[in-house]
């Protein structure tokens, strides 16, 4: 069994439960050593709460990384954004392997930097970008490299919530704060927390690269100062056109991520919220409900399915599906299938330019 | 009881058909003459069928607008799109009351005209944008009026259909022949036959008057002269902000129609394809599906219901709602409600301006 | 283009509207006389609304069937229940076609009698089961006769509503008033208002017969003294077996008729409250959704389809398709396809078994 | 945090893997002990597969009890049916609390003497009815408790299944092969496998007790001895009726349970595949969808609420939960909050209710 050391994820930090949760339920690795908070106490609280040992309890990443070198087998950064490009250098230049939250860093410099360093000392490096562990987004993957929808022509992917459809950041709620707070959060709002899972997810399944892209960020709400949502039109490197849509502010909508292709001999749909079925719409025939577990199922795919059809899986267990593969590629040399460093700086890039497409008004913006 | 000529919809035109059942089932007005098609043949073949007069049936539209002048309460224009201009101008000069199918005109000063005419000579012109006929579209339309969902600050609205996923219109699919030629379609294709109906739908329902627009008019199936999929990103007159997606290659979809709107107070939602319930998202509560005919239909929306609850109208219902008020405007001086010229108008002018941001690539577009 | 006219029906009453829309939405047959009511006044009044002629519009059925055989093709009944069986007898005695509203009669004594009454006289008795009229429930019927789910085993039908939910019949509701009394319903309520449409859809579409059944009618609100929820287990003269549950005290339903058919090779899955899809789920393959118009449907069921696939059709259009099959028969001689006598006759029969089954509590009930 | 041991769960055995994640997830009990198989060489693979001490792998349950006896702080019986009965006796005997999978025992007289020998040595012994542990199950027990929908008339609960539509036991699914196999299932199949979940799960949500039913029991596919799918009518103490059906030779369903519950003031009903929500319809008013982890949930059901509302949880929290209560009770003495051996008896008293009513044909059997 692995051991991992945890940098963030201190007491009341959602994810940082989240990461822990989802390693337990793998049984792939243990947790020994963390740096929770800025503060050692809290730290030392959760630390003992967790059944860790007092002594690989740290004050500060540097110190944790610097010590636990080694010992542990990868680390896991679950700060807030601005704090993800120091934690996890200091992580890399002590040869630690690492898992790191999305978005990736503040700057593609950042990122650039990270993956070389990553790349140029053999260390794995993981941004978790939850939905590509979704069995059903596997399979959609899969069907389309054997061809089951042709040609893609045109993608429509939207990702709505709604808990930012009142300025929350202002009464106190925390996650919202730091989030609305240009300063901390790298001067986005709702594109670097659920666009970026829009940008990841597209290329991840279906191996196309925007080329292009148009993009208008919104402030919907009264009084705050980033973008709570945004409308981006993509072009991409095989001339398909597509379509992204994310917001915070869409009143009423939950976690509503989904995801459309259509290609010349069928088209597929899936929708986070219902996470367990893949619509498959082959053209001039009946739209089939494929379900997670039933024969219908990709071997890839199936691989990541855990429970029997119909006994629904969920978020957590696709957070854990990062790591089944994250863990089998550093214990047993597996070959990679989780989302990595090159996919956290082409998350930021893209970022990067959809700021500078809303900025100019000319819109069109070139990627590279 | 109402009389009424039909220009156009002769044997094998589906729209012509609807009209006339539309009307049957309404049982306010009854067809007594007609110029169905350029071979007076084929006119007097459908004519007789459906129980006219053979001195009723005329070989063009000019001779039927004068010889039925002073005879006919109304006349319904269900030619294809180029004969709409001409065929609605014989009407009206005539003193003929119209219904003309959208979109209106080919071009805007057509349209001006048409418009201008029919106020000067005191004559109601009605055009046919089913989909506002439905009474779920005419309670969204009164729950946002009375204050619902608040301030509205952004609207999805998409329509995607698929059946031109193929190249249909190069193998003898009639509807898709005229409408891909670019000649007789105007130049445009998709954005004229499903992106008219968005265009549309988003002012009837919310009020909102688009100001700016970015357009990007795709051709995703090959060999195809014409757009069969776009994107527009729209502002409003109050600052809202909006996406639109219409498309006729989504290949899997059906005729997926789907409105959202997002306020400061709430949501609503609604699909085509279950176009009996209204999804209304009140802010911070759970999402309640109204039904159409149920307690919680306003008046006005109630008014165009049919049957009981849980007993689908579909749209041929939808369809004799608009009859339903043109005629009693006709009949009894009943305030119009029903899409009319100037609707009509605005939606050529929408086109206009989306194909002028396409061809120029700097995408913003203003519209007076 | 056929004669008809209309017993029952009168102002207010719903159904008979429906009767007339869907025969004028077919444009086969045309009302020409009338007896709408038991007050010759409101006969007079709605008839001369609907454009009758005065001396067409009679105080009595009798008066009108015996002044009209000859001139009109058929009549529709569509009286309260008690009344069916009268009037649909002065009918047939006047040579008349006949369209009775169902439940049929009362006892299975007066259905005999008008069965066989129409088959000396060579006559035709529909009987309308709306949701028979259902472009799907055909789809249903042919897949089930070619062989899409195998051998059936077992069959689950239900049919909830709420609008019974309170005691509406003590505060003026004026259907559930003549329902709710034991007096004019026959002495069944909901068995025979809703539980009615499940026994002859059923065999309709499986072509199975009920052999056996036990049955618990229940009465869920307090100071009713009829049904209004029932329970049945049925079996059939395959060997199938099946339940049956209707219910119009369902608080919260709508109008929820749903049947579900499980075959050795597959299952069909059907639900009113969207009725153009088909659910098929064969043997170890991903369900398919069907969708009215599309390329999966079968001639006999496509037949009936009106509109392209995704234009929803609904309730109305059913309706309208028992009328298309009727007057084919009677105008054309073609093959009928509505439900007719026998079927009736059926039903009243089940009725009976029910309530036999139900008071003796042995529950098991045979029928012949 | 909390030892236990494991019996039952070896290689390859589902269920035991199940409730190893499920406590894993919770962070709350360590595994420190095992008997997973009859086969020690298969329960020393497992047990160091999972990296228990080999001195702690056991070749008999006996052998476990007696030596873990103080140092475990519970057992996870996880066995086939046949051997809960003497495995969670040696259990008891040596003090142990004990979590059993369902159904409890074959008989209830075992199951009472299991009930009193936990009830006299004051041990908790739990029954693990996964679906008992979801939060939308808790949330509708929590509104019915507070009277949202009035008093309870009628409840229908069905859980279809398709799995064994084909005797998949005759060609080596090791599943199905014990469940059908007369001797080793306790004399039936779906009516334990499935059919209990429906009995369980209407007590723990309404507070109801059955006392009357009446079942038949039947066998779908050839050549089975037992059965795979049946429909019981219910009576209720408080007057109350109901029916379930349960199948597993559903063909094409997957795990379908669906629990709706009708009260004088509203409705409620909740679906396994989509367990996220549950749909309340208060009378006269619309339906509202709650959201798992929104604002409207009650306190003790958000309790059990692990992640943001629209982030699907699933099954496995649903199994967690059960943990979630049973550890707490034994480790803090919290109130329990999980299914216990009463549920145990009660279920097995229902089932041989079934069984006999389904065998005499009289049908009505009461129930103490």
């Amino acid at each position: 069994m692995l051991k991992y050391a945890m940098i963030g994820g201190g007491p009341g930090a959602f994810v940082g439960q989240v990461h822990r949760r989802a390693l337990a339920l793998n049984g792939q690795a243990k947790l020994v050593a963390g740096c929770f908070s800025r503060d050692l106490e809290k730290t030392k609280r959760l630390g003992l709460e967790l059944g860790l040992d007092e002594d690989r309890l740290y004050a500060t990443p540097e110190e944790l990384t610097r010590l636990e070198a080694g010992d542990v087998d990868f680390a896991v950064v679950v700060t807030s954004n601005e704090a993800h490009y120091p934690n996890v250098k200091t992580c890399l230049e002590n040869s630690i392997h690492v898992m790191c939250d999305k978005p990736f860093t503040h700057t593609s410099h950042q990122a650039v930097e990270l993956v070389e360093m990553a790349r140029d000392k053999g260390l794995h490096l993981g941004i978790s970008y939850t939905y590509a562990g979704y069995p059903m987004i596997r399979q959609a993957r899969e069907m389309i490299e054997r061809g089951d929808i042709g040609t893609i022509r045109f993608i429509n992917c939207e990702y709505p919530q709604g808990w930012l459809a009142e300025a929350v950041e202002t009464t106190g709620h925390p996650q919202a704060e730091w989030r609305a707070d240009p300063e901390r959060s790298g001067g986005i709002l709702s594109l670097g927390d659920v666009g970026s899972h829009i940008e990841h997810l597209v290329p991840h399944v279906t191996g196309l690269v925007v080329t292009r892209l148009a993009a208008r960020l919104d402030t919907l709400v009264e009084g705050r100062e980033l973008d709570d949502n945004g409308t981006i039109l993509t072009e991409y490197n095989t001339g398909a056109r597509g379509m992204y849509w994310y917001s915070q502010a869409a009143t009423g909508t939950v976690n509503g991520l989904k995801l459309r292709i259509f290609g010349d001999k069928g088209g597929l749909e899936w929708f986070q919220e219902e996470p367990d079925h893949l619509y498959y719409m082959p053209l001039n025939e009946s739209t089939q409900r494929i379900v997670r577990g039933s024969p219908a199922m990709l071997p890839g795919a199936q691989r990541f399915s855990h429970t029997p059809p119909g006994h629904p899986e969920g978020w957590l267990l696709a957070f854990a599906n990062l790591y089944k593969s994250f863990c089998a590629t550093i214990e047993y040399g597996e070959k990679p299938d989780f989302p990595d460093g090159e996919d956290g700086l082409r998350g930021i890039r893209f970022i990067e330019a959809c700021v500078e497409s809303s900025r100019r008004e000319t819109l069109w913006q070139e990627i590279n």
